[in-house]
């Protein structure tokens, strides 16, 4: 999906919610067997259930990994389930270099149907550009995030900048606002201002609002542009909304809530 | 397999190599057809070839992910064909947080028979801890890398020292020389002295001998400590040495043109 089709999403529904498939197989309702064909039926339903109020889905690939080669086939298949008016994310944080990236960009953009790949850019440039050859696919590049181990590496100062603010400004030179996304975890709301100094057009991947806390408002204020430019990923507090029979229903009220929270900024 | 174990075998064989197994379909040998079962065949032909020269075997996860479903199948079947006398790794790169990294680590320690996995710091402490908790585990953990890109940011200063000094530093305090390990490339053998200075003890798994063109006797002068503390890594020289019937022969023999270089150091 390229940008434009993208902000036309985000414009028509005044939605930039995206919902974590974090289906972790412990944690799915009590009545579903532990088994992976329930991670996928459950899938099914939260992606029906919520896609009215989302742009964009993102699975963790940790929870497919999990459960093996027939987790993989689950993370397939979901990917395969959702719509193609909604943006696939595959939340892999990859960061690997020369062949073996390539590896994975073929791996996630040719075999699997996503549209972007979340990168970790510790090694540098390397590990992002082989994921920058594929048209209308994204690299997706850890920035600051929402962790309390942010302040460890991309906190400390290089010179008079942070690491996450130096990897914004080297990894946005490598290619555009049309294939690079950074992340930006929602709990620093405040840092969202110097963010758009340094990316002002650049979309952003944001974690960190629902179970984590960050603040949803301050978050659009300080980090929205013309084009929203903000991908706001909620995952449990959406999709373990409830634990019973109406799971489904209660991810959609939840994924409504939020989307209704976002609609005054859109 | 805990430090002990590792030492032992390093020591008796004289050899502190590790087999690489990115084994890319379309890089075997010309007679294999290009399907996943050919790169089991083709793993389980080189393991048997090259285990009495090295100690431990490294899976490159891309070169799996990239055939699918069936391509963590033969991960998994690989990695229980490896002889429990060898160290096994799984060079996945992985570097998320909380119960993310945990079901990373349940993924590779309990469902998949590694001794060790590759983590990216970039995130921070969380991103490293819920790999310690498994006993006779490792993490290890990238530090400084072989490619170019690692003056980007692993080069950087952070007050007087470089970002991957600042991660050796923060990162081996979390454990052991028993639990973790870092990656440090083979391409700059100068930086070892600068290595042991902060971590005399921990083993340093050691990319970048072999086809990149790292200098083995240099890397070992400067890198070994009292139980050898190295595990070089060597993959395409190796696994891709003849395209032949002779695929296996030809590995054997580089195998042992390495373990023969490193013989009289250990």
């Amino acid at each position: 999906m390229n940008r434009k089709e993208l902000v036309a999403q985000i414009r028509s529904k005044k939605s930039c919610l995206c919902v974590g498939l974090d289906s972790e197989l412990q944690r799915l309702p009590d009545f579903f067997e532990r088994k992976p064909a329930s991670a996928l039926e459950f899938n099914k339903a939260i992606i029906d259930a919520t896609r009215d109020h989302c742009v964009a889905y993102k699975i963790n690939t940790a929870f497919y990994e999990r459960m093996g080669a027939a987790g993989w086939e689950v993370m397939e298949k979901t990917a395969a389930y959702i719509p193609d008016t909604h943006f696939k994310i595959a939340d892999a944080k990859r960061g690997d270099i020369g062949n073996t990236s390539l590896q994975y960009a073929k791996a996630f953009f040719e075999n699997l149907p996503f549209d972007a790949m979340t990168i970790s850019p510790y090694m540098g440039r390397d590990s992002v550009e082989h994921f920058l050859e594929f048209r209308d696919k994204w690299a997706i590049v850890l920035a600051l995030t929402s962790n309390p181990g942010s302040n460890d590496f991309e906190q400390q100062k290089i010179g008079d900048e942070s690491l996450w603010q130096r990897v914004l400004r080297t990894i946005s030179a490598m290619g555009s606002s049309e294939n690079i996304m950074f992340v930006i975890g929602a709990t620093k709301p405040e840092a969202f201002k110097e963010v758009r100094k340094i990316v002002p057009g650049h979309f952003l991947l944001v974690p960190g609002v629902g179970t984590q806390g960050g603040n949803l408002s301050e978050v659009i204020l300080n980090g929205k542009n013309d084009d929203a430019g903000l991908l706001i990923n909620v995952s449990r507090a959406i999709i373990f909304a409830d634990n019973g029979k109406d799971f489904a229903k209660a991810a959609a009220d939840k994924a409504a809530y939020y989307h209704n929270e976002m609609k005054p900024y859109l």
